[in-house]
């Protein structure tokens, strides 16, 4: 019987023109997935184009180098990092049920193409498609290996996350080898910052209290905020592991608003704390780790009830 | 004629007790170095210890276990990551002229043992440390191997700064393999943060000031800020790579009080900005990136002296 390698190599062998499709919200993963994936084919002299539902974010825009865009038909339709179709957005919706390649590591990952290559082991999708071209024999070159570092980097935290391991690290020391530029990409992602970025953060140190004795810590991001700061949605990632990252927090909180007297709450625990427990209690729900919810009311009646159930929690 | 491996080698399996000797002020990799040599040591049977001139900080304590602490006399004395022998601080004074080897990875390396392993080119000495272990046959144990990644981790930023290489990651993905506790190194040295190091952030963002078309951004880190946030000295590095870090901005200021009128002034820049240049006028120096000087003045006075020097600087 054939393998998925084998099957997926077979199709793209024989693929004359390709779509290849990530999911919304585009990360540094689906994008280094789909660049280097496109980069790879126009090499091997087929057609082959990324879309995105999502407009890509500048600060990935240096990995549409050498993509050639002629309007074309697929022959081949691929996926890269979409853990279910609905995850393609409103503007790739149309091919959700026309996918005949799926690629991803996701857990929890819902089968919806023809053939699916699904790794939950590896830390990036890029780690998979890395391996697929191993397999395959596709020469690494400098433009595709600054992809799948890109992937595998953002990831990764830059190799800080838990899903890093010494396979994603000799696979960055390959890609290295081949030319990735991946002090480039160091630099534009993980030291730099927008200046509306650094604005919304010292808002949102602003906001930080402790609570039940320091044991808890809270952050809040509001639309006054925002707007204060001058920042977009795109500035608002990666906030949520700020009030866990303090000495002696056990359990931190980010409340952001969503519209007028609707909140997200994001809770990051460490052991034995469980996010998601706790976050059942609003009809939420996550990991033991990192869970969420929604609770809707004033500012101060949100912080309220999560606090609430904080003390509670710890007190029991 | 022997090289400098096969000397130390040599030296090492006839020592019977070593005095292990770090930089003063230490950081991860002098430390990661130090304790990975002692375990090697004890592992082979011998008596070793560690010497610091300055307390160790309780980050680092995770590194100290098993580690003998008899007192001895030693046949053989190391040092490593000392660049030069002022950097091994007063305590460990006594020592400087003694020093039968060093083992280094700094460029400005100023020979003062005996016999002399120094390699620019590697990212931490941690790295040079694991290639002798390797020439010398010496197996990386998970507490060895935990002590190396720490070295290498820190002083490459986890792998995002400049010195990072695809030899780095190779070695990182030896030492992973061989139980190097890497997971809780990453918490421990780049998710955890001290509540008084937060709240000392939060009031150093307050003072982000936006000058010259904001191509430079400025912050300021004052005794008092540092006395509200209930800070000490081992809150305070790292901030000068913020204001660099904001997009747009070339040069980065951070200005730092040292003492009453006396202010550390460090300059980051981007290329062709010349950070050295700069603080040449003041009489400090540097790199082309990085470079430092003291002012005097009111906070006020050296702001206005500083800020007065860039924009000329930009003029030109």
């Amino acid at each position: 019987m054939k393998d998925e390698f084998q099957i997926i190599s077979d199709k793209i062998k024989k693929s004359k023109s390709l779509f290849i499709l990530t999911h919304r919200f585009p990360d540094g993963d689906t994008i280094g997935c789909a660049y280097a994936f496109c980069k790879a084919m126009l090499d091997m002299g087929k057609k082959a184009k990324v879309l995105c539902s999502d407009k890509i974010p500048d600060k990935f825009k240096f990995l549409q180098r050498n993509m050639l865009s002629a309007d074309f038909e697929p022959d081949c339709i691929i996926s890269v990092d979409v853990a279910d179709p609905k995850l393609l957005g409103p503007n790739l919706e149309q091919y959700a049920s026309k996918v005949d390649i799926s690629i991803d590591h996701h857990l929890i990952h819902k089968k919806f193409a023809k053939v699916t290559l699904v790794k939950p082991d590896e830390a990036a999708a890029c780690q998979v498609l890395y391996d697929l071209f191993q397999y395959m024999g596709i020469s690494i070159n400098q433009d595709i290996a600054t992809s799948l570092y890109t992937g595998i980097a953002t990831d990764t935290g830059c190799f800080k996350y838990k899903n890093a391991n010494s396979k994603t690290h000799r696979i960055a020391a390959e890609l290295i080898d081949c030319g990735a530029d991946f002090r480039m990409v160091n630099r534009l992602m993980f030291e730099t910052k927008t200046r509306e970025r650094i604005l919304l953060e010292r808002l949102v140190l602003e906001s930080l209290e402790f609570h039940c004795d320091n044991k808890c810590a809270l952050i809040c991001i509001t639309e006054s905020m925002k707007k204060q700061a001058g920042a977009g949605d795109e500035d608002v990632d990666g906030f949520a592991s700020i009030p866990r990252e303090i000495q002696e927090v056990q359990i931190g909180v980010t409340i952001r608003e969503k519209s007028d007297k609707k909140y997200k709450i994001s809770l990051r625990t460490n052991p034995p704390y469980n996010a998601a427990e706790i976050c059942q209690k609003f009809g939420g729900g996550g990991h033991d780790a990192a869970a969420g919810c929604d609770i809707e009311g004033s500012l101060s009646e949100v912080k309220y009830a999560i606090i609430g159930e904080i003390e509670k929690y710890f007190n029991i």
